[in-house]
């Protein structure tokens, strides 16, 4: 496909069923029980939106890797084929659980389980980012810590946590899979918190490095790209090098994800970013672009006087987008994202060509066309 | 053994023994690794002490079902004897464990990797846990979110979840034993995120019930002895029906725990309790006794004047605890206490007979016995 337009068009619609099938799915996997003001907040943000980048990749790589054309998330045949026998039913207590949950045996795996325990894990860093940051709007809505309290925002999140546990535990998946799908998610969830802790730390400081700032986007942002891709394919019984190359596509994906989230700021217009542009730039954020200047010798700081955000101009923040484009900041960035696409892409030879791959193959690159 | 000042005295030195092997073991599982700050604020409150009662549970039980004598709690024997195959190394990168983390085959199992999962998760509960009761003192040392800050106490919880998952993955037992640990381990997770959320609730409710207590503890505090007690037994290949009455035995404990700590801070003198002797009847807060004296038409609330909480003497404590003892309150709560630990001491028939078995039995029988 040359057309981007219809090219870009495909990728939406691409993204689309899946993000339809996720939510349909959400309320089925995440039920509200008691306490139900928990069980709410747990569903609060998930149920306010969300692209569902992550389960779509997950999706896809499931779909490339499948034995047979998927029709049911829930029943994917692994690369292998498997046997066809029934995997379980999920149980209700947890001495069921411990003496009798479902442990597949090669047979169908419920690959939107693990896209569930993706979009749960996604949405859990959030609800605690937001606190962190003391972000008060998120998707559009207020932020689970204004609209219930701090209390229930911890506790959501936390719930959320256990939750994507839960659901990985019941893909019926054979076990030395489902334990090796549980351990690539632990340690993302370990790395998640320490770049979340970086950011944190970063807000203080005033010499970051590029470095450090591609270290902190690689753990708060990209990791969970990478289990999103490598965890079908854990489940799936594909082979090891199937594997590497699959959490090399993720990591990259991610990477130029929030690199292409950095630039838009400063270049889509306020009314379709929806929120002010040159946010980072009033709000004094570090992004890759104003850490590339500094090291040209911009005085990044002052590019745009913040003492009264609300009064800063559309020219102002023209000028600043302008010297940072005469110092090749933009350049800068725009080429890394492009080089971490060029490398996702090159890593998904490794799937079986077919259209899923090709989905995922625009995917990529739709990433750092779309304009906001 | 009949002589109770000895056989307390034993319990003590049982527990202490394997407090001190746990608290040899948390640094060498949870390094301090880069960012160092988040790492140091998730060892803050293990390096600060704590009993290790579910450690301790965990690695009793474990001794109890052991093939062999337990000489190494990293390498217990499996009830089937195993066949002493190497279970691997652990490995780093998360590629690596993607395609070749350590599963086991029937060897030995890292017991200490399961007991500090426990014991971690515990600690990511109190540092949660006391940033939504705005507490402020943990083990005689500031709680996390005062010695370091609110951002890096929910970070560091975060972290500890995590690493509670990743230990797990690393056990060495066969990998369908491994799921159910994991299983097991996020339903506890859930349990305790719905037991908080109904104890923040109940802190604005005057109709809370003693059924509705009860349920509030059974998931709060009790679940996770019910993990403690279960999960070795899983890990080592024992049957359903040691699993299920394993599971009884931990819950029953916790129970009876809950409530033995409701009972201290009434009845222990202040400088033995560690805190103020009635702090919370002093704090309003609503425990097994206070909820019975309420049934009973005592006005729990105004039972000690709580304007001044500093200018409260001992005298007033004293004439409240006559008065909940008089409407039979105290009685109810220890009679209560003693049928849990009875039904928890029942369930260890389940278990050979043999040392460890009696210590477990003897822990039982102190826990309620202790006075501080």
């Amino acid at each position: 496909m040359t057309d981007p337009e219809g090219r870009a068009a495909a990728v939406r619609d691409a993204i689309h069923q899946r993000r339809r099938a996720v939510n349909e799915a959400v309320p089925e996997y995440l039920t509200v029980e008691e306490p139900e003001r928990l069980y709410e907040a747990t569903r609060y943000l998930l149920d306010a939106g969300g692209k569902r980048l992550r389960p779509t990749i997950l999706m896809l790589v499931a779909e490339s890797l499948s034995a047979d054309p998927v029709e049911e998330y829930r029943a994917v045949t692994p690369v292998d084929g498997g046997d066809r026998s029934p995997s379980g039913t999920a149980t209700d207590s947890i001495v069921a659980a411990a003496t009798g949950s479902p442990q597949g045996n090669g047979g169908p795996v419920d690959i939107m389980a693990a896209a569930i325990a993706i979009e749960v894990i996604q949405s859990f860093t959030l609800i605690h980012d937001d606190i962190m940051d003391e972000d008060d709007l998120r998707r559009g809505v207020a932020a689970v810590h204004e609209a219930y309290d701090l209390e229930t925002a911890i506790l959501a999140g936390d719930t959320l946590y256990a939750k994507a546990f839960e659901y990985l535990s019941a893909v019926g998946a054979p076990p030395d899979r489902t334990v090796r799908a549980h351990d690539v998610l632990a340690r993302t969830c370990t790395e998640i918190c320490e770049g979340q802790a970086l950011d944190v730390d970063f807000e203080t400081r005033s010499d970051v490095t590029i470095e450090e700032y591609r270290d902190m986007i690689r753990a708060k942002t990209a990791v969970l790209y990478g289990a999103a891709a490598v965890i079908p394919a854990i489940l799936l019984g594909a082979d090891d090098e199937t594997i590497e190359a699959l959490h090399r596509f993720g990591i990259r994906i991610g990477e130029a994800f929030q690199i292409q989230d950095d630039l838009l700021d400063l270049t889509t217009p306020s009314e379709r970013l929806g929120k002010r542009r040159g946010s980072d730039l009033i709000e004094n954020k570090q992004t890759i672009v104003t850490l590339h200047a500094r090291q040209q010798g911009v005085d990044v700081a002052n590019l745009i006087d913040t003492d009264d955000a609300s009064a800063v101009s559309e020219a102002e923040i023209d000028a600043a987008l302008a010297e940072l484009r005469s110092v090749g900041s933009i350049e800068y960035a725009r080429s890394l994202a492009e080089e971490f696409i060029a490398e996702s892409r090159e890593s998904l030879r490794v799937l079986p060509p077919g259209p899923a791959r090709e989905q995922l193959e625009d995917l990529a690159w739709y990433l750092i066309e779309r304009e906001y």
